[in-house]
């Protein structure tokens, strides 16, 4: 049971941290953590909180002897997000504030002048007891507490024993690894949360001029993801048409007013320069490196394109269409029929699903069609959670009441 | 000088991990892993390489006995960027294909059936003697060679001797974390540049509209980064408002064609509408918890202002503006009045400088004012390298064309 002898622990200790700094996915990182410090001391179990402000922040639990019992998906159940101030009352807060490790061999013998004391609570609901308790903080680069981890009951052949002085300093070399990595997961969080804002924005910007809301681009990329799942993709490339395809419409930034508000049918004409737009995001999209934009640039271009070969700009049939095309055809038109909008009321579901079925293999593709019908509970999910309410509609009110445009206002 | 011995050089190498994962600026990662493995090795010289597709990338070279004799900045430049295949005839090429460290007691003694060789070339440029090396192929978790250190001539009391069988592995394990490392610092520089291609393309968008140009946005977010370095800032506050002063003209995607694309002068209520671009800008922007976000909807919302609290759209004064607004102004400004437009030549210098003296603090803060004119040949460098060629006018071209749009196609 002892895998790390103490000579070979740290060159252990050397694997272990380039593993954590390859997991850029932060729950997964956090489970990692928790998981290689409690076999790193053979804790039975084990919590990880993170340091937010003066906030401690529950974050992970794991307890090994409970799982068996129970199952893990008792254990999860168990588990409810919470969190407490940073103090020396608690023990992970005093390990926090003292950037020390705390390691009492029972909780049930903490002498009463220490400030800190063992919370049963959790013990009780579950039907556990702790005894051996170690809190080590994870300490970043300048020294700050970005979490601690809190290992519970040290065993050794079966029994709970108090955790070992040795594995005082193993464990604070593992979570300064693990503070190092959970730093580096939070900036990419942080960097990839800012682009998708951008991205956000990019789309809204264009829809603003056309009078649709940030809940249709919402919607839409929403079930382009759904599908994109459905086909199987990988977390990556679905988050990666969950992205492109907000930015379908970007085009629309260079129709002039004129047709792109026009509250009658267009001409022949108007609908040729119309169609325009998808031209034109290929253009505003085009020259990136990065592969959401690659991706957003095809979705752009081909998203009104029909199965049969009959859309625009190009006229592409079949499979000659790119996959993400195919996908945000699908996407767009459902969601255009099946919502409000400022000139027209949202149609029922019965009547869109017919509409679909008779553009399967002409507007459609089949298979796309088929995933996309499976999951309609889905569907009707995210048409609820993003629908559009009233003042959803009035964002050029202000810019209206300024300019007093007849013609816009008399819009139905 | 044998500062690892070997019993603590796990623990050393652990806290290099850290250290390595912590630095996300991939120049500087760089030249801190080949310093760490020299160190590690008690190399005087070293070479990293980084591997892209089939080719090794030569990027950092260093040498202490070299660095001493000739100083730092001779010593930078006699390196010349190069590249060459990844293949079995040179010593990097060959240990990553192999994977496997080869360690050369003497450059000058390698068997003649091994299938690379030294190339002295640079041994007789420098006026160096390379005789004891490393080849050590930095791996990846999944194996892959990301790059390759080349660490020549360890030395052990002054003298060169053969690198010690021992260093083999710690200079592996430390190559495994400086891969993992330089992965992450990719994966921060892709992201990051991601980002700012999507933010160019939203600042873009808008210009599009208003037939002003690309290049209009690039060399004005590119004077308010100069001016941020001139008034002290550090370099990643500069690089946000490089980026956010990118998006000061979005509000404009806001504005009705009739009088953003107007020939003539606006009359007083059409001039009231086109201000609105920096609120409708503000609304765009507003509600991302990213500070790119945040800064640029500072900028979209107080472009606009003056010192003497006559601008708008809220008669902001002096020091009520934003720092980030009163540098927008005069980039802003400057490039308005000194650039090409559609409908204008380009003013200038003299006369151009003698406006921003006259608007000293009225139309801008002095403070700012007084760093840009400091910094003139920066400024004139980015002009030219920026400045706008025929083509970059047409971008509607295409569309003019379809459209027959008479009124606009008469814009002087």
């Amino acid at each position: 049971m002892d895998r790390f002898s103490f000579a070979a622990d740290f060159e252990e200790l050397l694997n272990v941290g380039i593993a954590l700094s390859s997991i850029h996915d932060l729950e997964k990182l956090l489970n990692m953590i928790l998981l290689e410090a409690r076999r790193l001391t053979q804790a039975d179990a084990g919590t990880l909180y993170l340091v937010k402000g003066d906030r401690l922040i529950f974050r992970v639990s794991q307890c090994q002897s409970l799982s068996d019992r129970l199952g893990e998906d008792r254990m999860r159940q168990m588990y409810q997000s919470f969190e407490m101030p940073v103090s020396r009352e608690s023990i992970a807060g005093y390990s926090a504030l003292t950037r020390k490790v705390l390691n009492i061999p029972d909780v049930k013998e903490i002498p009463p002048e220490a400030s800190y004391h063992y919370n049963p609570s959790w013990d009780q609901k579950a039907g556990y007891a702790s005894h051996s308790m170690m809190a080590v903080p994870m300490l970043n680069r300048d020294g700050e507490a970005v979490g601690v981890l809190q290992l519970i009951n040290a065993l050794s052949d079966g029994r709970v024993i108090p955790f070992r002085i040795e594995h005082e300093k193993l464990a604070s070399s593992l979570a300064s690894q693990a503070a190092v990595a959970i730093e580096n997961a939070e900036l990419t969080e942080n960097l990839k949360q800012a682009h998708l804002d951008t991205i956000f924005r990019l789309g809204v910007a264009a829809e603003y001029r056309d009078k649709e809301t940030a809940n249709h681009i919402k919607r839409m990329s929403r079930y382009c993801a759904l599908i994109a799942e459905g086909l199987g993709w990988g977390k990556e490339e679905v988050e990666v048409i969950l992205w492109s395809s907000l930015m379908h419409d970007v085009g629309k930034l260079g129709i002039p007013d004129r047709i792109l508000q026009k509250p009658g049918p267009l001409t022949a004409e108007e609908r040729k320069i119309m169609e325009y737009h998808t031209t034109i995001g290929g253009n505003i999209l085009k020259g990136s490196a990065a592969s959401v934009l690659q991706k957003s640039r095809v979705v752009a271009v081909t998203h009104h394109e029909k199965f049969d070969g009959t859309g625009y700009p190009r006229g592409l049939k079949g499979e000659k269409i790119p996959l993400e095309g195919r996908i945000t055809i699908l996407a767009d038109v459902f969601d255009a029929l099946s919502s409000k909008r400022v000139y027209k009321e949202a149609m029922p579901e019965a009547e869109v699903l017919r509409i679909l079925q008779e553009g399967r293999g002409a507007h459609f593709d089949p298979r796309i069609l088929d995933v996309f019908l499976d999951r309609l509970g889905e569907v009707r999910k995210i048409k609820e959670r993003h629908s559009d309410r009233e003042g959803d509609f009035d964002k050029f009110r202000d810019l209206d009441s300024l300019e007093n445009d007849k013609e816009d206002s008399s819009r139905p």
